[in-house]
C-alpha cells in the first residue's frame, strides 16, 4: 500500500560544492493535478516566475528542484538558464515544457554553474527508477541540519491513498510563505478546485503560522502534486472525504512546518505561542507574530530568563487593540502575569523551569474577545547569527 | 557663555544594584516650555503615563528619571510609587506636583525598590548645586557601554543660546520611539507652538531613523525644556532663527541617535542605509527600515559578507512599490549589483573590503521615483544574543 505513480531521482551536482546530493526530480507517471502557493516577496526568483505560470495550467508531471543556488537577482541570464535545465530535462522524459514545474534555493545573486547542471540531468533521469523521496529530502537542504519528511494515509470510497512531502526550511523563515520550498504528493483523485482550496487553507494553518527570523525569501514555494493513481472515486469539497483528505493534508504540513522550526538556524527551544482572548483571529496572529519575531524575546529564551515584561511589551507594539490591565501570560501552566502585572508567588521560580525545557507553551489571553491563534517559532542564539555571518564562507 | 538656568544632579540610589549612578534630576530655576513624544506601544510605563499627562500642560520645572527599574507592568502599585517619588521630589524643590516629569528605565514587570527610592530622594535634591549634565548621561544608562551627551550653541537676535542633550539606549531600539530615554535643554526662548513642531520635525529626523533591533519599548520618552534664560528675543516658526533653532536641534538630536546606534547592543558596525527612487518618502523609509530590521542582512553586515542578495530581498517583502529588475545597490561607492543583477567586475572583493569598515553607507536606488530617505542602524553579533539573554541575571 505505498504511494502509486510517483517516481523520485536526486544526483549529486555540485551546485554549490561536491560531496552531497543538490539535484532533485519529482515525476508523476500520469498527469498530476497542481495547487501551489509561492512568495509575496516583490524579488522574485527565475524558477518562481515560471513555475507560478505553469502551475497557473492546474497540472504537471514532473518538478525539479536544486539546493545551493537560488537563482534569484540574476536576470535574463537566470530565466534563460532556468528554461534550459528544465527544457532538457522535459525532453529526456518527453513531457511538453510547461508541464515541468522548477524550483531553486541557495545563494542569492549568482549565476547557476550550467556546466555542472549540464553534466547532471542525464543521471538524474535515469536515476527516477532507484531513488526515494528520502533523497528528495536530502537534496533540498541547505543549513537545514536533517531532512524533513512526513507521510499519511487515507481512504475515500473505501481505496486507500496516500499524502507525502518534504521540505526545507532553516532561516528566512516568516510567513507568507513560511517555508522556503515544500513539495507535496499524493495518490489520491481529487477535484481540481478543492485541491486548491484545501491546500491554501492547510497552509494558512501551518506554514504561515511559523517563523524563525521574519525574513521572507525570494524562492518561497509550496506545491503538491495529486495524480490520482490511487484510482479512488474523486474526493470533493463538502463531503467527508473531503474534511479527511483536509485533515490530513493539514497534518503532513504542520508536521513539515514544525520540523522547519524545530531546524531553524541555532535553535535550541520550540516554543508554541498561543494567543487567546483578542478581538480576532487576525488581531491574535498579529500579536502572536509580533511576539514570535521580538529578537528580545527570543533572546530571552535561549537565556532560559522567564522575563514575561519583553512579551507583554511585544504585545504592546503588534498594533492591535488591547487593554494592558487584562493581560495574562503563562508558560506552560505557570500564570506569569495577571492584569498586566507580575503574579507573584514561586511564579520566577517556575516560570524558569518551564524555559528550561526544550519545548515550551506561551499562552497570552488579552481577555478582550475571542479571537485566538498560534504559532511556532524557536529561540535566537550565538549559532543563529554564526551560521548567518558565514553563510556563503 | 554656557547652559544658564538649568541646574543638574545624579545620585547613587542602588535601584537595581550599588555601584553606580541611577537617579537623576533635571532642575530649571524658571518654568521651561516643554515638548515631548512618548512611546507609541500600547503598554506604558506608570512614568510614561503621567509624564505624558504632565508635558501636556506646555511646562515644567523639573525632570527626575531612574536607572534599572522600568515601573512598567507594575500596575496601581507602579502608578503609586512613581507619584510619591514625585511628589517627594517636588516638595522639597518647592513646585506644584504638575511641574515635575519622571522617566524610567530598565527592567519591566518588578516593583521600584521604594526604601531605596525614598533615601536617595534627598541627597539628590541637594546634588542639584554641583552636578553636571554629563552626571545625568552616566545616570540614565542601562546597558549603554559610554554616555551619550550633545552640545551646541546659537544665536538669535545677537543673544547667544545652548541646546544640550542626553540619550541612552543599546537594545529596544526601533521607531517610533527609537531612543528609550533623552533628555534636551535649552536656555533660548521659544515660542511654545513652535517648540512643538520643531521637536516633532528633529525627532523624525533622528531618533525615528534608527533600529538596533526592531522592538519598541513600554518606556520611551524623549523631550526638551526650553526656559529662555538665555534672555534672546523669542524664537519664532517661518524665521532666519527659526530655521537656526531646528537645525541646531536636528543635529543634537541626530549626533544623540547615532551615538545611540553606534552603541546599540553588540553593535560593532554603524550602517547608514539610504533608500533613493521611490515613489515617496514614507516608501523609501519603509523600504530603508525593512533592510535594517533584516536579520539576515544584520548578521551577513557582521559576517562582513558582501551579501546584498539579502539586501534586495529584504527590499522585496518591505511591502512598496518597486521594478527588481532597476534596483541598483552600492557599498559606499562600490556597486554590488545594477538592474537587479550582480556587477561583476571586482564588485565582490572591493564590497568586501567597504564592508570591514566600522561605518559604511548602503545605497539602494529603486530608480522608479525621487523619494528618499535614511536610517542608521548596526549589525547582530554574538554579543547581542548574549547581552539580552543574559540582561536580568
Amino acid at each position: 500500500m505505498s504511494l502509486k505513480g510517483f517516481q523520485f531521482s536526486a544526483v549529486e551536482a555540485a551546485i554549490k560544492k561536491p560531496g552531497r546530493l543538490d539535484l532533485a526530480l519529482i515525476f508523476s507517471q500520469d498527469p498530476a493535478q497542481v495547487a501551489a502557493v509561492f512568495t509575496t516577496n516583490k524579488v522574485q526568483a527565475a524558477p518562481v516566475v515560471i513555475s507560478r505560470q505553469r502551475a497557473a495550467n492546474g497540472s504537471a508531471r514532473a518538478l525539479i528542484v536544486n539546493s545551493g543556488n537560488a537563482n534569484a537577482c540574476t536576470g535574463e541570464q537566470g530565466m534563460t538558464d532556468a528554461l534550459e535545465c528544465g527544457r532538457r530535462v522535459s525532453e529526456l522524459l518527453g513531457l511538453p515544457d510547461d508541464e515541468l514545474l522548477i524550483a531553486s534555493t541557495g545563494v542569492i545573486g549568482q549565476a547557476l554553474p550550467m556546466d555542472r547542471f549540464r553534466k547532471a540531468i542525464q543521471p538524474l533521469v535515469d536515476g527516477v527508477a532507484v531513488g526515494t523521496l528520502e533523497d528528495v529530502a536530502d537534496a533540498i537542504m541547505t543549513t537545514d541540519t536533517f531532512p524533513k519528511l512526513e507521510r499519511r494515509r487515507g481512504e475515500a470510497g473505501g481505496v486507500g491513498y496516500a499524502i507525502e512531502g518534504v521540505a526545507k526550511g532553516a532561516g528566512m523563515i516568516q510567513p507568507n510563505m513560511a517555508t522556503m520550498l515544500s513539495f507535496l504528493v499524493t495518490d489520491a483523485a481529487v477535484d481540481p478546485d478543492f485541491l486548491k482550496s484545501a491546500f491554501t487553507e492547510a497552509v494558512d494553518g501551518s506554514f504561515n503560522a511559523i517563523t524563525v527570523d521574519g525574513d521572507t525569501s525570494t524562492n518561497d514555494t509550496a506545491l503538491i502534486m495529486a495524480n490520482g493513481a490511487a484510482g479512488n472515486p474523486v474526493i470533493k469539497a463538502g463531503t467527508p472525504e473531503g474534511a479527511s483528505f483536509l485533515a490530513l493534508l493539514h497534518d503532513v504540513l504542520l508536521s513539515l512546518a514544525k520540523q522547519i522550526v524545530k531546524d531553524g538556524e541555532g535553535a535550541t527551544k520550540f516554543v508554541e505561542i498561543r494567543v487567546k482572548g483578542a478581538e480576532s483571529h487576525a488581531d491574535a496572529k498579529k500579536a502572536a507574530l509580533s511576539v514570535a519575531n521580538s529578537l528580545l524575546v527570543k533572546t530571552a529564551f535561549f537565556g532560559q530568563d522567564a522575563n514575561w515584561g519583553r512579551i507583554i511589551a511585544a504585545v504592546g507594539y503588534a498594533g492591535i487593540p488591547m487593554d494592558p490591565d487584562r493581560v495574562e501570560i503563562r508558560f506552560d501552566d505557570v500564570v506569569m502575569a495577571r492584569h498586566g502585572i507580575f503574579a507573584g508567588g514561586d511564579a520566577e521560580t517556575a516560570g524558569t523551569e518551564v524555559l528550561k525545557q526544550k519545548e515550551f507553551t506561551v499562552t497570552i489571553d488579552l481577555h478582550i474577545g475571542a479571537g485566538e491563534a498560534a504559532v511556532y517559532t524557536s529561540d535566537l542564539s550565538y549559532d543563529y547569527v554564526r551560521i548567518n555571518a558565514d553563510y556563503r564562507t
